[in-house]
């Protein structure tokens, strides 16, 4: 079974000596009392629930799986997953970043997305479950009607209640404006909706004593496409006014999906039938008040493929060091063994250190993209707020993709490690594969998320925003274009940035001509910019622990050698993807659909 | 539930119009009288029954898998494999590429692997089981005694018998050398085999009235390492000279491995305890004629995920063409439509083509190499014998490791086609995804197909190999030079051709000096080859359909489109990895080991 040790120390790094986050913390006055022991404490108590707590039942959770009873309609999660749900809540984490308004610890969420890495690590299927019911909070505590607010907010801060969100249906995912689903205005104010929804993860199990659904669905008179939707409310058991569970509503689990993994996560075919809600926010206007969720749960799934890569990297490094096979062709490495350990190979090393480069490289650009959302959500600078909120849209696209893709690239490379044992279930790591896949789907498909990079945040305002992100990487590479150590590192980003700075001013131009040169170019584009952005941090990082060295402590050295390492071998794909980008949309348009 | 259409036309140009098969088989002896309307009501009929027959049985036996009865150790497929394979035997399909001695068909290679392409499109699981039995008839038919050919050659020509490989062990798959199952010799003349193997593909099951294991064990007093490993015939019922069955031999099944695929294929952990075994071929030389069947099966395993990119892709284009989400960036395509059928998009474009044009360049590669086998097997020139020989050694690790690669790839883009629904298990495409896995893996991860490519097939020699190769390439571009539209395929295939040279060149200086620079560029080094071969094949493929198009097949339009494709958005991708490759061993190493 696989083992996960918390990364406490390079988080620490990131945190503290990268992004010197008490200090920021400082200047947003909901955290200026924030301390460094407070996130470190955080960190380790979260660390040990994630590896002692949930990491556990994460194998044996994948090949039991979920269980629907067709006659109530329950559906059982697999062994200990509840009694680890009631620890988390014991535990007060759900309540981690949540406003104190409504029973919240009010911490940044910066501390919270790695704490969720921790837990994706552990066991992606169960973080699931709690993992929803941020996305719901957020739209409520958005969009919500004072009521709906203090009544359910608290339940879900305490972790009493959990959240979903229901949005696909069969015919429909990322085109949500052909949905069906039918809301039909009651005599009370209330609504009864019907339809059916598919893909609904976390939409029954017995966790929890009550689940919040956010329900997207039509009112009667609504315009046809997507500005004909709204957003509600539909709890599993109606609810009093003063937060009391009351009889059952009519929204119910018709079926499990079977998939290809987080099989002990209850993916739900949910079926409505004149179950009563309420509306979140506008008539209408749904869409945008689904979006408040979307772009958190976006940041969330980069976190689970953060969270594979960390876990799968580590499982690799043991079986690696222990496994022993072959000579090293340079001559023995371990002479008194019958062979040496698989890690003295370096292909092993290289797909190992695929892994590492892209967990650290991620680590740290999610840490500071969501460090930008706490400034975004709490400065009292409104420019500031403003700036920091662009700059999370920009890179909250890059975040979903270019970690996910990594992550499916890195946990394949960790599987591959194991020769055959790793095809085989109880080794564990096939099943980080499987959960994995499911990271470049859902919450918008990776084109997706590329056309909102280059289509909606680069192009829609002449790449101003991404600008803005440049003259950080400008400045940097000016301050350190004098320092003879950092050349090894500030040459190629300078040169990356050029190359992405020069792409996006012709594919602006191109889109202007067609604009399905954008939907031609997205993928390999967004992919180069993750690159631009991994090479930013990977730089930033190089630089401390250049300075550091000295120290002693071997933590340095990894640093470099993994921030060389992601120079060397990762880097270069862009000059493939460039060249790809630049061949643009006619060779995928030449072939007639009928030749298909 | 997926479906398989045989690709009929596209098998029969590559073999009538790219390779003009006839013509070469003429001056095989052997062949010399194998027509095209064989060759067309072969893959025809073999295509019924890989659509009929096994197709609809891929997803049910991917849930179902294998039962074993542990007290029996008997195993049991999953439903209708047992009557698919009686099928198989009656339609005379284990004969068709047999030696006639044998009661085989004694039709080409080439002709069996297209068939075997088919088979892996409709169902990779079931194929395993008559699959495993060719290597068998391989190593028996070059290096058993008479006796054995006799009683056991027959009964896998007429496929009443299936045959497995026995190699690994727990703690050795890469490394046989370190193989600890014993064969004690016993005054009959026979061997006793005690001992534990895993992974045993086809291991146990019901199929077939007998199972023919080949098992690699050691003698008392043989030297340690590879050069004391002998090979063993070990029947699972012993067999009387007359070929009549006796009694249940030593050897069983003791476990069935539970796998992220394959799943209807019983992978056995199989125990000898006193398995009664004769030898095959000499003492202590058992690896080299265990490479015999481990050639053909690398072969097979590309092969193997030809087919799933095949199928894969057919089942992605169907559900695009039929999916509607979303309009065209560039205005609606189907304005009676709610929204436009999603293959309006270029990115799924892209992915639809990329599995295009990994199925289309590798059936070329893979029907070229396997004439060259024929040739190699069947040529009346000894010269010609050797060089075919050669070529086929080395383009075999290349058509391993770069088709399995590229299937992971394209299976897992058709999947994406899919959306959510790839996820789930019922569409069948994920299944594609989890079989195609195991290809990277067995018969030689693809790490080591790469060190076998690099290392003892282009350096070993000096290149010799690769520039025989190399001088048909250079040719092709030198005739193609002066026709003007063909410039578009001859000069990207000419630079290909160059950096492969340069690099070549390079990489041998390199090993020179430090012997682990091969495997640190070993995996680049034979994508960028892969690439090569593709762009070889698909230049000459282009040449036919341009001098063809005006016949106005649409065919001819598709294959143009597919070749303009692979050379604007795939080959490309080698700018990165000789970048890659470049960056050489350091990257690799300066991590010390209890660092990572």
């Amino acid at each position: 079974m696989p083992q996960y040790t918390p990364p406490l120390r390079d988080m620490q790094f990131v945190l503290h000596e990268l992004l010197n986050v008490v200090d920021e913390f400082k200047m947003i006055p909901a955290h200026a009392e924030v301390d460094a022991d407070t996130i470190n404490a955080v960190l380790e108590e979260g660390g040990k629930f994630a590896s002692e707590v949930i990491a556990p039942i994460n194998l044996s959770g994948d090949s039991e799986g979920c269980a629907l009873d067709r006659s109530t309609h329950e559906v059982t999660p697999p062994k200990g997953f509840r009694e680890a749900y009631a620890t988390y809540v014991e535990g007060g984490w759900p309540a981690l970043s949540c406003d104190t308004a409504y029973g919240g610890q009010g911490l940044p969420h910066t501390l919270n997305q790695f704490f969720y890495e921790m837990l994706n690590s552990a066991n992606q299927a169960w973080t699931m479950y709690p993992g929803l019911s941020h996305g719901a909070y957020e739209a409520l505590h958005a969009h919500g009607t004072p009521e709906q607010k203090a009544v359910y907010l608290p339940k879900l801060t305490s972790g009493e209640w959990t959240g979903t969100m229901c949005l696909t249906e069969p015919h429909c995912g990322t085109d949500l404006g052909l949905l069906r689903t039918k809301a039909e205005p009651q005599a009370d104010g209330t609504y009864a909706l019907t339809g059916q929804k598919i893909f609904i993860s976390a939409g029954e199990h017995n966790l929890a004593a009550n689940i919040v659904h956010l329900v997207l669905a039509r009112l009667p008179d609504a315009p046809a496409g997507s500005k004909g939707i709204s957003l509600f409310l539909v709890p599993k058991f109606k609810v009093a006014a003063d937060g009391s569970i009351g009889e059952r509503n009519g929204i119910f689990c018709s079926g499990l999906e079977h998939k290809m993994g987080i099989h002990a996560n209850s993916t739900c075919q949910m079926t409505l039938e004149g179950a009563v809600g309420t509306l979140v926010g506008e008539p209408n206007k749904g869409l945008a008040a689904m979006f408040v969720m979307m772009n958190t749960a976006r940041l969330g799934v980069g976190n689970q493929s953060l969270g594979l890569t960390e876990v799968a990297y580590q499982n690799a490094v043991a079986y690696a060091k222990d496994r022993i096979q072959m000579r090293s062709l340079s001559g023995p490495k371990a002479p008194d063994k019958p062979a040496d350990p698989i890690i003295v190979h370096p292909d092993v090393r290289k797909m190992l250190l695929t892994a590492r480069a892209y967990a650290e490289g991620a680590r740290a650009l999610q840490a500071y993209t969501v460090l930008q959302l706490d400034k975004a959500l709490g400065s009292d600078d409104e420019d500031e707020r403003k700036a920091c909120e662009a700059e999370v849209a920009l890179l909250t696209p890059i975040i979903k993709a270019f970690f996910t893709d990594n992550g499916w690239i890195a946990t394949s490379h960790c599987m591959q490690v194991f020769g055959g044992h790793g095809y085989i279930h109880e080794w564990g790591m096939e099943q980080f594969v499987r959960d994995a896949r499911i990271n470049m789907i859902y919450e918008g498909t990776n084109t997706i998320q590329s056309l909102d990079l280059l289509g909606r945040k680069v192009l829609h305002n002449n790449g101003a925003t991404l600008k803005a992100f440049g003259k950080k990487i400008i400045d940097f590479v000016e301050e350190e274009g004098v320092n003879e150590a950092m050349q090894e590192f500030v040459n190629p980003l300078a040169d990356i940035g050029d190359k992405v700075t020069k792409l996006t001013q012709e594919l602006g131009m191109k889109a202007f001509g067609n604009p399905d040169e954008v939907g031609a170019a997205a993928v390999d584009y967004l992919r180069v910019v993750g690159h631009l952005c991994f090479s930013y941090f990977f730089a930033r990082m190089a630089k401390i622990a250049l300075e550091k060295q000295a120290s002693g402590d071997p933590f340095y050295k990894a640093k470099l050698a993994t921030a060389r390492f992601y120079f060397a071998k990762l880097l270069p794909e862009t000059a493939g993807l460039i060249r790809s980008c630049r061949a643009g949309l006619a060779p995928l348009m030449e072939m007639d659909e009928a030749l298909f």
